[in-house]
Formats: C-alpha cells, sequence, structure tokens
C-alpha cells in the first residue's frame, strides 16, 4: 500500500451504476469499453492500464489505455469477461517519464542548443530504472536490451542518440517496463477531506465490479407449464413423472428452460376455487401460490423446501429435473414468497409474521379485498436476520436439487435489501444460479431490483404493441444506463396476463408477438397456451381493433383496461385444465422456426446490437441486428387485421454495404430471397400469412 | 448505530458533485434544493425529512420533503445555509406506519365492511406509539393530546373514527411524532456486497458534503495594482507606506479587494530586465514572480514569509494592511511557488527540487525555453509532506498577517490534490479564507481545481468576446454542474494578458468588457491600468475589425493569436512604470458607476439566476438578472466601432409582466427612462457613449 498523494487524476470513469454501488452485469465472452477522464497538472506525458481480475484473486490482467481521438482528457480501453464469477476493474495511470523526456528531448533537438549531455544522461537514467524493472520481474533478455541502449546514450553523438531514441524496440520495452512507481489508481469511496486524505488505506475503498454470468444468463428461451396439467385432463392433475412428453415437445419447439409455477404444497385453509372463487369444493387443487401445508402427509415439512404430495415425492422432482437435464434443457422454479396459513413457519416462527391487536396472525389485503389464504412475511421483524438466512436456505436447498433457475414472484413487494443479501449468499456458492425478477412495479423499482443483483427481469414489453411504444422502450432496454444491469425476459403472456392484443388479435397477434419477443431480446419466455392461440379471457369490452388499429394498439400500451380484463378464463392457477397440445391451428411450427433462427444467427443472442430503422408506415417496426458478418433486418407488421405495406431504410453502412450495389437479402421465415439495391426498399406484409420478415443479407 | 437491514431506497441524490466525492458550495444565505428517488418494496406510504448541520455537530435541522407533482419516485426539499463552515446533509426516510394505515382505513370504511374493530385498535396503537415518542422528547402537552385520541378510538364507532382520523390537530402530531423505528437514511460510500452488508457500520460511510463561504466569496469588485508602482513614477519603485492613494482610488472606484502581485523578496541570479529581457541592469527591479533572496538582507529569511526589502518591511506590509481595512476593503495577495534560484528553500532543502544528471538543480523549461532564473518544485519528493506542510504554513503565516484572500498562480501546474490538502487545512483554521484558482488551462483542470476546494476560478471569459462565445461559456458557468462548485471572477485583463479586442477595440472595447465582467457575474476583477484604458501591446498585426465585426469577435474566442500578441508593452512585471493615474479619458467614473450599480441592485450578486434573452442582431447579447423584486435586463453591443440597433424579447413572467400592460425601466447607467409594451422592444446603442443598457423594471 503507498502512503503517497495520488499524483494523477481519473475520474468520471464509465460504466458505473450508481458511482460504482452496484455491480455492472455481462456475460461471460462480452467485452466491457471502459472509459476515463485521466490528466494530471503541467505537462507530463500519460500513460494508463486497464486493469482487471476475479474477486479474491491476486493477480491483474492489464491492457493499454488510449487517449481519445477527440482529446478533453477522456481515455478508453477494452477488456473482456470469460468467467462466471464476480470481477472488479480499474485503472492505474502515471506521468511517464520516459514518454515526458522523450517529447522534451525532440523539441530540444529540433532547436540545435548548446549542450545536450545532460538530457542524454537523463535519458539513459530512465532507461537503466526501466532495467531494473525488468531484472526485477526476471526478463533478463529485455533487461540487458535496455541496458545496452543505456550504454548508447552516454557514449553517442546527439544526433546518434535522436536515432535511438526513435527505436520501436527500445519504446516497446520502455512502455512494458514504464516506472511506476509514482503511479495513481482509481478505487471508489470517498477520500475525507478533514483529513490528511492521501494517507487513506486502501482497505477502506473498494474497485468497481462485474457480476459475469454465464451465457445462458443473456440468451436463452422458457417454456412455462404447470406440472399437474402435464396431460391437460380436466378431471385430475398430472404427476411429475407425467411430465416428461410435455417437456419433450418444449424441446421440439427449441425451448432451454422448462419453468414451472410453485411445486409446493398447498395450502387449505381459505383454499381458492375455480377462478378465484373464495368457495372452493374438496377436490379442487387449489392455487400453486398459497404455500404450505402441515396437515397432510409432508415428508419434508409441508413448506418451501417440500413438494406438493399430489406431483409426487421429492424423489420423483429430481428423477424429472434429471430427465430434463438428459434433454440438454434446465428447469427453472418459481420462488413465491406467500404462506398459507397452513404454512409450517406460521407454526414454528409466529414472530415472521404481521400481529393483529387481538393476537391473531395478519393476512394479506389490498382493501377491501382481503386475501385470507395468504399471510404476509415481516421482513424487518426483530429476527430478521433469521428469516433471511431461512428463505436464502429455500434457495439453497433447491440448488442442492439440481435447480439454477429461479423465477421470483413480485419481488417487488419485498424488501429490496433482502434481495441483494440473499442473491449475494447464493451466487457466492453457485455462481451459475440465475434469478429473475416478475416486477410488474414502476420502473424505479424494477430497475433497483435489477441493480441489487437480479439476473433477468419481466419487462413492460407485455403492454408495448405500438411502434412509438416499443421503440421508445426498447431503446432505453438497449442503450441507456439500464443496459448495464438489467437484461429483459420478454413474456408476451403469463399466467395472470393474458394482454388484450391477443385477446383482440386472435392467431395473427399471437405470431405478431412471437416475432418482437424472439427477436428484440435475446431472452424471452411463453406461457403454455400460447402456443395453442388461447385467448379466452374472463371478461371483454366490444371493440372493433380493426377499424383503427392505430388507436388500438395506444389503448393496448396504456389504458388497456378499457379493453378487458386481463385474466385467463378458467386459469388453471385454479383448477385441472383439459386441453389438447396439439390443437388445430396451433403456432408450434412457428415458434420451432423462430427459435432455431435464434440457434443459427448470433445476432439474435445479443441486446445491445438493436437499432430500430426508419418505416414509412406506423403500423411497420423495423429493426436491425448485427454480430460479425451476421446481419439482420427485422421487419413487423403491428396490424393483426390488415396488409400493410411500407418503405424501409436498410441501415448500410452497419450492415457493410455499398450505396449502389445490389445485395441479396434472405428471409429466414420461409427462405424466400429477395434482390435488393440502395437504402429504401419495399415490404408488404400479411396478417395470416406473412406478418413479418426476418432478413439476412446473403454475404 | 441502526444494525438492520434499510427499509427505504434513497438514491440519485442532488446535488452531489463527482457522487460526493467533493463538497458543494453556497455562500452564507443562499438556498440549497435537494431531490433524491425515494422508494420501497410494496405499497406503504412514505415519509421523508432533509436533515442539515454544521460538519462536527451532533443535532440536526430538518425539514420535510415532498413528492414531487409528477411523481417517478423523485421528492424534493430546500435548507438554507447560515454559516461560513462545512455543513453536511442527508435524507430519513421510512415507511409511514400512521400513514399507510390512514389510507387502508379509508378505502375499508368507504366499502362498508363487517368489523372494523381490529382496523381502529391497530390505529389506536399507532397513536400510542407516537404518544411515547412525544413523552421522550418531554412534550407532555402533545403527548397527552395523543393519549386522548387514541383512548377515542378504542371507544368510538367506526363513523366517529373515521371523523377523527382526518382532524387536522392529530395528523399534525402524527407527523411530528411520527414513528421513525424503521428509517433509512442516505450516505455515501459502498456496502460491501460481498459481506452482510447491513450491518456495516455508518463510521465507514459519510454524508453529502456542503462548503459554506462567506458572503464576500461570492460578491466582490477586485483591483489589481504592483505596489511598486503605485505612485507611477518611471524611475523608481513605490513602497507599502505609498500606496495608500491607490487603494483610495480603488475605494473612491468601489471594489472591495485590493489584490497585490507577489511582494516576496525577489531573487538575483539569472534576473529578467524589461520585456523579459534576459539581460538585466543592476538597477532594475526585477520579475516579482522569480521569488525568494537569501543575499540581501531580509529579515524574515528571504522567501515566502518575507517581504521584498524595496517595498519596505513587515510592519509596513501591517500597517497597510491595516489601512485597507480601514477602507472597509480586503487585500488579497498572490501565491506564487515559483522560486528563484536564490530562495532559501535551494539551500535548506535542496531535496524539494529536482536534480539534472551532475547533481546541480534543474530549472524551469518549456523546451527550447529556459527559465534559469525559476526552479521547479518536485511536490512528490521522498519528504513531500515536509513540503506540502511547509507550503500550507506559508499562507498560514499570511493568514497570521490578516490576509484572508489568496489569488494562487498557475495552480494547474502543481498537483491537484496539493491543493485539497492546503486548503482543507488552512479552511480548518481560518473558514473565511478565500482562495482565487488563476488556472487559464483545459476546462477539465480547470473544473478539478474548484473541487477541490478553490473559492474562485479565473475563466475562459478573458477570451469569449462573440455572442454565442459568451452565451454558451456562461450558460455552462450559470447552470451546468460547474455551478455547484465553481465561481467564476471575470477579468478582462492581467498583467499577462491584454486581449486583442481591447488593443484593436480602445474605449470603447474597455466599455463593453466592464459591462460585462461587471454584471454576467457577481465577481470580477480588472489590473490596473485598465480603468486608463492602456493597450499597447507587444506585436500587433494589421486588422480592421470595423471592416467584418463578426469575424473579428470569432477570432478573438478562438485564433486570438492571429490578431496580436496579448503581452503588455513594456510591463510592470520587468521595470518601473510611468502612469497618470487620472489619466485623460479614462472610465474611471463608468467604473465607479458600475460598482455602484452592483451594490444596490441585488441581482447582481448572483451568477445562476443569469438568462439570456433573444435579439435578433448578433453583435447585441441581452440577459436577464432577478433576485426578489429586483428585475434587470442588461443588453450590449460587442461591436466597438458601430452603432448596432436590435429588437430584445423581455423575459416578462420572469419580471412578473403582464403581455398587454405597459412597464417603465430605468437605464441605472444614465438614469434615463422608457416606457415599453410587450416583449419585443427596441434598442440603439453607441460605442463612445451608449454600448449597452442596464435596464432596471420599476416597480
Amino acid at each position: 500500500m503507498k502512503i503517497a498523494p495520488a499524483t494523477v487524476v481519473i475520474e468520471n470513469v464509465s460504466p458505473l451504476v450508481d458511482a460504482g454501488r452496484y455491480p455492472i452485469k455481462r456475460v461471460i465472452g462480452e467485452v466491457i469499453q471502459v472509459e476515463a477522464d485521466i490528466f494530471k497538472d503541467g505537462h507530463d506525458a500519460l500513460s494508463a492500464r486497464l486493469k482487471w481480475r476475479k474477486v479474491g484473486d491476486s493477480v491483474w490482467s492489464e491492457t493499454p489505455m488510449h487517449p481519445h481521438p477527440w482529446g478533453n482528457e477522456r481515455w478508453t480501453g477494452q477488456f473482456e469477461v470469460k468467467e462466471n464469477a464476480a470481477h472488479e476493474f480499474t485503472i492505474e495511470a502515471w506521468g511517464d517519464f520516459w514518454k515526458s523526456w522523450l517529447h522534451e528531448w525532440e523539441a530540444k533537438f529540433a532547436a540545435p542548443l548548446d549542450d545536450l549531455k545532460s538530457e542524454m544522461l537523463e535519458g539513459a537514467a530512465f532507461i537503466e530504472v526501466s532495467a531494473a524493472i525488468a531484472t526485477k520481474a526476471k526478463k533478463k533478455t529485455d533487461a540487458d536490451k535496455l541496458k545496452a541502449f543505456a550504454k548508447k546514450f552516454t557514449k553517442a553523438t546527439p544526433t546518434a542518440v535522436n536515432e535511438i531514441v526513435h527505436d520501436a524496440v527500445l519504446n516497446g520495452l520502455m512502455a512494458t517496463y514504464s516506472d511506476r512507481s509514482m503511479s495513481s489508481e482509481f478505487m471508489l469511496g470517498f477520500a475525507d477531506t478533514t483529513e490528511l486524505f492521501p494517507v487513506k488505506a486502501k482497505a477502506d475503498l473498494r474497485y468497481p465490479r462485474v457480476w459475469v454470468d454465464r451465457a445462458a444468463a443473456g440468451f436463452s428461451a422458457w417454456y412455462e407449464f404447470f406440472p399437474r396439467s402435464a396431460e391437460g385432463l380436466a378431471n385430475r392433475g398430472s404427476k411429475f413423472r407425467d411430465c416428461v412428453a410435455r417437456v419433450e415437445d418444449a424441446k421440439a419447439m427449441g425451448f432451454d428452460v422448462v419453468y414451472f409455477p410453485p411445486i409446493h404444497p398447498i395450502g387449505i385453509t381459505a383454499r381458492k376455487g375455480r377462478n378465484n372463487s373464495l368457495k372452493c369444493d374438496p377436490c379442487e387443487p387449489g392455487v400453486p401460490y398459497a404455500i404450505g401445508n402441515i396437515h397432510q402427509s409432508c415428508p419434508n415439512g409441508g413448506g418451501h423446501k417440500d413438494v406438493a404430495p399430489e406431483l409426487g415425492t421429492l424423489e420423483d422432482f429430481q428423477w424429472l429435473v434429471g430427465e430434463i437435464h438428459k434433454c440438454e434443457m434446465e428447469v427453472a422454479l418459481d420462488f413465491a414468497l406467500n404462506c398459507s396459513p397452513d404454512h409450517p413457519y406460521v407454526r414454528d416462527h409466529p414472530e415472521w409474521f404481521f400481529k393483529r391487536p387481538d393476537g391473531t396472525i395478519k393476512y394479506a389485503e389490498n382493501p377491501p379485498k382481503k386475501y385470507q389464504d395468504v399471510y404476509p412475511l415481516n421482513y424487518h421483524n426483530e429476527n430478521w436476520r433469521a428469516l433471511w438466512d431461512e428463505l436464502t436456505s429455500v434457495i439453497e436447498f433447491w440448488c442442492e436439487q439440481g435447480v439454477r433457475i429461479f423465477r421470483v414472484d413480485n419481488p417487488h413487494t419485498k424488501p429490496i435489501h433482502f434481495w441483494e443479501y440473499m442473491i449475494c449468499k447464493v451466487q457466492a456458492k453457485w455462481p451459475n444460479t440465475i434469478f429473475l425478477s416478475e416486477a410488474f412495479t414502476r420502473p424505479k423499482v424494477m430497475r433497483a431490483l435489477a441493480k441489487v443483483g437480479y439476473t433477468q427481469s419481466y419487462t413492460y414489453f407485455t403492454w408495448r404493441n405500438s411502434k412509438s411504444g416499443l421503440t421508445e422502450y426498447f431503446n432505453e432496454l438497449a442503450h441507456s444506463e439500464s443496459a448495464e444491469i438489467m437484461r429483459p425476459n420478454l413474456w408476451p403472456n403469463t399466467p395472470d396476463i393474458l394482454p388484450s392484443y391477443l385477446q383482440f388479435g386472435g392467431r395473427p397477434a399471437f405470431m405478431v408477438r412471437t416475432i418482437l419477443a424472439t427477436t428484440l431480446a435475446p431472452i424471452y419466455g411463453i406461457y403454455s397456451g400460447f402456443e395453442l392461440c388461447e385467448n379466452e379471457g374472463v371478461a371483454k369490452n366490444s371493440w372493433n381493433p380493426a377499424a383503427d388499429v392505430r388507436r388500438f394498439l395506444e389503448i393496448c400500451d396504456g389504458d388497456y383496461r378499457l379493453l378487458a380484463r386481463e385474466e385467463y378464463l378458467d386459469s388453471e392457477k385454479y383448477q385441472f385444465k383439459a386441453r389438447n397440445w396439439n390443437a388445430p391451428d396451433n403456432i408450434k411450427p412457428f415458434i420451432t422456426r423462430l427459435n432455431a433462427i435464434r440457434r443459427t444467427n448470433p445476432a439474435l443472442q445479443h441486446l445491445r446490437n438493436l437499432h430500430f430503422c426508419a418505416a414509412d408506415n406506423d403500423l411497420v417496426l423495423a429493426y436491425s441486428k448485427s454480430e460479425g458478418t451476421n446481419h439482420l433486418l427485422i421487419i413487423v407488421s403491428l396490424d393483426a387485421w390488415h396488409t400493410q405495406d411500407a418503405f424501409v431504410e436498410v441501415p448500410l453502412e452497419r450492415f457493410g454495404l455499398a450505396e449502389d450495389q445490389p445485395y441479396v437479402v434472405e428471409d429466414l421465415l420461409n427462405d424466400e430471397r429477395y434482390t435488393w439495391k440502395g437504402r429504401r426498399n419495399f415490404v408488404r406484409l400479411f396478417p395470416e400469412s406473412k406478418p413479418g420478415h426476418i432478413l439476412r443479407v446473403v454475404q
């Protein structure tokens, strides 16, 4: 640790989130472009290195930083992250004695002065210092070379020295073994200006961090189904051992993740019946989100670490996880922190809940609604640490069963810092754990959850249907500070949300939303039934979207409650559900094709490469994605009712195309090829047969 | 100290500079508008307080914060600073049990439910908690009132309770004695996410700071003169005892600060002669910036803590300071960290300097130029602390002589963190010390010096002459983050800089620059001779500005070296200077009037109230300043050669004027009055007689 004042100012560093309070996020193989203002007093030449390492490692990797061509003290450098772990980075910068000497030498030599002897001796001394650094680094050959240069300096004429000073080998070695004894390093935290700040110990400060996830955290396709609905039977539920066909179907469609709503014992007290009824027949299965049941014979205690006996045993679940892994898929579990009155926590830890004045435990309310089937937890109770640790141990329990993906239910109604606590602890042990935040809430709360550690986030995509709505929102997701921390996982439907666009638009609407979900962002998911275009909600107003599609899309993005209620009719949340998984008019082949396109086109596996393109029709959305030589232009009609034409602007420079040369684009949805020329090209889209193009530029 | 996790997120706090690394600056009486994103999980109602105190005090002052009307989690509050000292502020926010209960109560009461008994008991319990808080605060009357309310709750009907819950007294008391046991507080610094961050001790963190200066730091007029030139004699220098007439003249013109270039012993070795000549006659006085002389009989050691014997003794200086104070003025000294080879540091601390290979001390160079009369200090030498403390003690020495203002020469060529170290130490002892940074350097370096503690800064005003140049730059100074830390001190000339605009434009140009300097910012200064319109430089190219004034102003703002060299001919930096301080055609009455206008018009005593107004002539600059009922519209012709007309847009809403009512404006420069109406009004400006208006709206 250096006890000396900083020599160089390093500030305005990016990317940092909240001044470094939270790590930025990347997946393995991604590059981090770092910028900073770097300057010092006076006129010394500067050198700077970007350094990075895994948190806990002692040795840094490093790469030179370079000043921006447009100056203003801005420097830049980049590094790639290669491991699923927390990383840290910093910048080391210093007044470069050799480079400064060289500038002075050039000025002095150009203006022939009397005597350059002293200057030559000074230069030789700097070379000797670097030789000593090389020696210390056990680079004898380099040290010897440097010593030889130094010797020449002391004996040659100024003219001869002037040739040596520009020698590439010498300057390369002087950069490699640059004297950093006076360097400064960027750290987060604050020097205390009321004290003698320069001697502040490094231990009080910290480096900026990058949390690096495995690749699947940034690119995957999710398929959600209720295990009890696996066989689609109206009169009884399926068990874990009945789920393989559904898993294989998801695999055939090209999904990577099978996501199950809660699989835990369901409470009996105040159990809800079909269509959220307060009355419940004894034969009804209950809502999987009312978790916990100690009344039944639940071998593992009946809470969040147990499975519902009607689905099978923990061994059955482990078997199913194995089958899913055999398909090269993963399982995602729901983490819903709801306790039914029958949850073992209620019996064992009444202090973890809120009490009413009469001493009974408070049930959940959203006045005037009462939810007697759920008791909310008091996260800030006096024994908060015991509760937080117990909830953390739930995730750890399922990690031990081989689960590495958790979709978290309503995280915005639990303390934001609880998630930071829990995710930190779990990822310290299993860094490959992925957490998806289901926070359909206000923007800053949604972003706060991403900042404290959520790997992926549900988004407002579900309610973005118009061209302006989609463009504005996805520009924010892909290009604002949000992209440093929040990975959107796009869901066109969920068990709770059947959007009006799908209710009114039918099959063409499902196709439009599929193209958007699969190509706007690299992560998406569907809730089963979507592939069957299930779209019967509980209540719908009379509207004719076809009469004014623009206005309809606007309402879908805003006051969507004017159009319909979003709940599914006869939702399987509350009941057994009869289904033909191969019902006519399903869009399974369409989904299958899109998932295949995503796999074979790297451009679709990233988010920040999204750029919208002009199209002269506000019902036609166009955007490009490029990765290496994989250039895609996606054009989607947002109109599920009419044919739409548009002239679309092709971003020739992004695609590396000349203004005047013809080029071929191939529609990956139907293998059709078109020869186009120039920037403006014509498309015509049809709701039923061709709602969009995914055009690949054929090289 | 609370060992519990945060319950509320408080982030995106403003104003902070570099995430709170540096304090923001204010003067006594100014208001700080604080904003923050404040939110928590779930749906609890929030309360928030803005709190502030002097650093070192234990008790906070506080005021409620309120949510922005446009939402998005943004809250706002403000406080006024009243003492010349370091202050700190924070935000405390909490889920407000009472307000949350009240919202729930309203919903439940509106939807008549079965039984509200439990709710009433809960409400009563919250009131009891607040009663206990009042009791603890020794507010018995309030506590009793609250207890009475609680009692009513437990006995009344729901309808009766519903009236009580909206009682203003009750709600006022519940706000005053709100239960903050679960509150969160904003602090700078980082919780470590690899540890159990919520138990991080507060000692490791810190509150945002405000450095509060005395009022003169934000509003003053400076007059710079060389003491040796006080009498304006060609053949000999004046002494401290000869300076009173010059001080009284400055006082008569309305200046607040008399600023002296260095008054220390001047080195003899390699002393420069007139016009910066390498040859120097023994009778020549030398450059005051080549400081230090142990060869002469300098009673205090001959360095920075001594005065040049040719000016008198330290007692003489103290006497002069007393005379200046009698005039209700202050003295500013130059802090120029230049050491002549004769400086005592060279003898006593050769380790503080750079060495050449032959063991001699390095003189300053800007290749191919050599400055053998100055030795640069090595601020990062092994004994840096001894050097930094010694240099700090120089300022302390002059503070002890009654000096409280220091103009620092070329601070950008010394380590930026040295200034932070020195200014912190000095202001801890003498908080009323003012430091002016003479950093004519790159923007980020200039700003960095302001951030580390400089009270005021020289600016690029000296080279901003065009309308676009002035508008862009002053919008940045008054309205960007810069305004939180940097106080511009405007100098139309300095001993080193005689701008081309003055060299070419003569007396009208001097008047234009005077109006701009006195009205654009609340702090300005002139280097003596300005009032006499001295404008003979060492070399000038042949240009005719009158032929194309716009182009000329553009060059003045940019490649001004095309026009002239900026040095004064026969500069008094190098020689005795003959002067008639009442030379004909001087603008002393004009300056006197402007200083008087500044004193009587509070609008001119602030910076952030500057707003430019449209004028349909790009040689006419218009801007408004308002403070309370003092509304000014300043209109300046930038053309020193021709008459200029313009229609100027009056900012009626800022002035509180109606669109259709006539109003009277008074020109404070000549007492003329005009009756204007509406937004657009006509002005005609004349270079010699009326280069500008300072119009006050007559109420």
